[in-house]
């Protein structure tokens, strides 16, 4: 028997791996339900690699994807897996799935996972398609990550309560967010709230502009100001920053907050929803279609498949546009 | 004097018209920091074509717009201008502008406040720039409109809470979004909340198919199912629809939720202040750069100008794809 | 064996009846897991009474509870039984209950459910310990009751969003809120969103007063005012008081809103979660003790019992006291 | 001419001091509101007691205070002011509110502030009504502190997402949330999101407990955990405590956030709003009907008025019975 659009595949897997986004489990729910369509049989595979190698591996219906979409996390659960790195590993997780007969892989998860998958797929020619998983948004051949759209609405939630009590106190605040290597969570939750000041991996930081600003406005008396700081940021994160304002303005009333792992759970905006729902979907009908190895993405709102090896981190440009957009809309 | 960008431009006016939508305060802001920073005196004109006809002007600075990013609403509130239709009342408009020197104007509304801004401009010429302010997001020139990420998650958030009590009845419930022209409310949060049928404008409604559904679910003794319906769909909304399901299923326990304006409200989400900020900031450089009568819009994540008189509503085509994805997701 | 506090009672059943309001997993969570510590045996009855008449019964485990503290809705799911009114189906009820020994039930719901339980009590000498899980806190015995809490923050949230709208476009907005026979939601999200007039059961409506108010407003151009109404008003809810309102100033600009049913749903405050969590433990408690027959209540924050049959619905006096904030504060 | 409540009392200040919570505003509102009702002019001092020093106070209308009722922070700012520790500038501050005429004060903020308004009054026989604005919830004469339910609402909300991605991981999450000496915010937050410890100042920490716990759990290879804690308990704090566990159980998987100012900010919940309105319009009564140095308080739901110098952080205690429940109800 062939399955609907004709190809010969009849059974998959899907598993969740590396840091967990909100709307992972929405697309769990589409890579199930499009398999399901397609006379599929669909498996999940619990904890990433991990269940791949420990044979944690369960077949999955309509119903044991029934009201996920809303929820946070990721019922597949996530981990990294030792493992998988060795030869070996791998081939005990590739025997795992050949007992059952899955023949194609969907990875949801970042850049190093989708690394494991292309290492797994040249050893044992099974077809992986990546779903780009993570709230960083950094990665090449995609323009939308699932869980950005999410994370940077919470860090804004955060940040607009962080103002209600700065304003009260004419305080410094510096917030620190999520970004170890990209600065968009920083960007777009420090412009959306009105900070005075970003900080950001892909820029160099100019210190002494943000000192002589604080300074010129403790002059006049009104020192309220608030910096949104990406961990990745050179100085190493909020504590760092505020160490540096604290000596060269010794009077002024500096508070942090490191919003930290808030930004990775809650229930997913709609965005990222419709952004799983169609990624699952098209990395499902990617397989069907004799795809391989490449990872589904969107870039000018257009469905965009990249190969998995080169889906990687990527640092991209911040437009001077953009920053100078930050410096007149704060001032 | 001229202004930074070289122009003679000094005096520009900003106003909100037509239904209000969440992130015209962050538009507000962007239009009147930018307007400072390039040496422009910038006037705040309430309640749209009604306070230029009336003489409701007044300067503004930077702090006027303080704090306000993060809030849904207009300050510079917004109404409908019957005056404003007629040439006394548009002569009049003129002159309030043109004896405090306003040679610019920016007009943050939707289609029906742009064509009053272009015939304005054709009587007076007077330079305007639009900025679209909907939530129904049905725009010529532009893919994104300030307010529609806002209403949509308002919407979504709304329907989440109904499901929790659907699923704890079994229950049909028939939830009603705005949209009387376009179907993108319902159709996104309709997806984004796994609803079993989503009706919108753009489509014919298959009800048969819609009855036979809930007719094998009945049998099945298991009869619960969530229909998303815009305002403008061809049966006339939730109600009428609730009608039709009520007479073809007569034990059906079926409820109506109409969400109606909590949609138009609220904080608006971080894409909307961002795309707010944006537009704002390229509307004042327009008028700097001698531009008139055009819409700023974002096309594929670029700023595209459209010509005011071409900015009009317009139904887009909702692709057959996204249809058959509502029903391969939710099945 | 006996259990920890040293009775008999070796197995227990819980369901959810009536309608369903936020907190009821908790509550559930609450009465399993104190069960299963004292050594009991507790078994969920699924869709209320439906369910013990139909015999939808399964043994519960910790795990079968984790995770739904901070869900809406009921995992129970909740129904109004037909049969369970006749002789017949509550012996059938008892039956299934008697062929696994269960010797006690815990019955989260309203009144309604409570003298169902009363009555099925009496017949078969079954104790019965009634938990309130009404959003609509109208109950003899208890000052609070899960849900409410929730529903009135839900309502409060909406209506911001609705002064937004309401505030650019100085609007007459009438909202309904839930409370067929009581105010309590809607006096207390009127007075916290700073409605100018709450219109509820407990008390005669004024029309002449409030039409008086609007009417000077009128006068003075700014007729803007926020009219928040329980759905069991003398008048018969928002769409007829907004008939009158239209009637008397033909002029205005009025718009209804009724928020329906997102008020039963959402994730439960802290305060809900934690009434839930403290009823169900003493619910449970209460069962080992050996009470009978008792409504778990809270009066001056301290545990109070109340017979079953005395635990119906109250129309509590408002005082006039509040009235008159009301009227003071929105002034 | 004397006011409505037949008072010789003409014109009254309010202030709010000390750390902001959630729904000073509209306890502000209330004041003004309440005030202007009986005929009082009431005037706005701006940043506690250093604006009353610094002659920064302002008279208020019914306008000055519309629209904040939801809104987070102070619209009046607060600040702790050292010149007010010293007699000079108790009595700068006092000839400041002479020169108006002020006879009457309502201070909205915690002990501290409180205990400046006694010596302040027992100076210059001037009364003072204390309004307790704290989040805390730590004070004598009364069981509810205007902030407290909206920062342990935003705890668990925030303490909900660490969770989604908690449970991805199976790890051990210890979040710090505020209190330095009341453990109210990590008892209420911690029992509503199921934390399986909860660490607070009023209790000795049984960390051999918490340890044995974890090793059990890590035996099965379970080792999931969360842990809320009070920022003043004994070891110091979550990052204090994570330290304790790494060292104990090196292979865990540790992860700590501190949920820092986000607890102070944001829109106050209805049940803040309710009480600051009430406490508000009792304030302003108090002054009318001649009491002096009293705060207002809530107990056992009905008004309560303590003495000022009463009035102070009071280590409440934490009956056996919750620490029990916290811990059947996370087994």
């Amino acid at each position: 028997m062939t399955n609907k659009l004709g190809g010969s595949l009849k059974k998959i897997g899907v598993l969740t791996s590396g840091g967990d986004s909100p709307g992972m489990n929405a697309a769990i729910r589409a890579v199930v339900r499009t398999g399901l369509y397609h006379g599929l049989e669909v498996f999940g595979i619990m904890r990433g690699y991990q269940g791949m190698y420990e044979d944690d591996i369960f077949s999955m219906d309509s119903r044991s994807v029934a009201n996920i979409i809303q929820r946070g996390g990721t019922i597949l659960k996530t981990a990294r897996c030792k493992e998988f790195f060795e030869p070996e590993g791998r081939k005990r997780a590739f025997e795992n799935l050949k007992k059952r007969g899955i023949e194609g892989l969907v990875i949801i998860g970042g850049d190093g996972s989708f690394r494991g998958a292309q290492k797994f797929s040249n050893e044992y020619d099974i077809p992986c398609i990546g779903v780009p998983g993570t709230i960083d948004r950094d990665m090449a051949g995609t323009e939308v990550t699932i869980g950005f759209d999410t994370a940077v609405n919470t860090a804004v939630q955060a940040i607009d309560k962080i103002r209600d009590t700065m304003d009260a106190h004419d305080r410094v605040f510096i917030v620190e967010v999520m970004g170890r290597d990209a600065g968009y969570i920083a960007l777009h939750s420090g412009i959306a709230t009105g900070a005075e000041n970003i900080l950001i991996p892909e820029t160099k930081t100019d210190i002494e502009a943000i000192i002589h600003g604080l300074t010129e406005k403790e002059k006049r008396q009104k020192l309220v100001n608030l910096i949104v700081v990406a961990e990745g940021e050179e100085f190493g994160g909020a504590d760092e920053v505020a160490k540096v304002v604290r000596q060269r303005l010794p009077k002024a009333d500096v508070r942090v907050t490191v919003l930290g792992h808030i930004q990775r759970g809650g229930s997913p905006t709609c965005e990222d929803r419709l952004v799983a729902s169609h990624m699952g979907y098209y990395a499902v009908e990617s397989l069907l279609l004799g795809r391989k190895n490449v990872m589904v993405g969107v870039i000018n709102n257009k469905i965009h498949y990249t190969p998995l090896d080169k889906a990687v981190k990527e640092k991209h440009k911040i437009g001077q546009e953009w920053m100078k957009i930050v410096k007149i809309l704060a001032s």
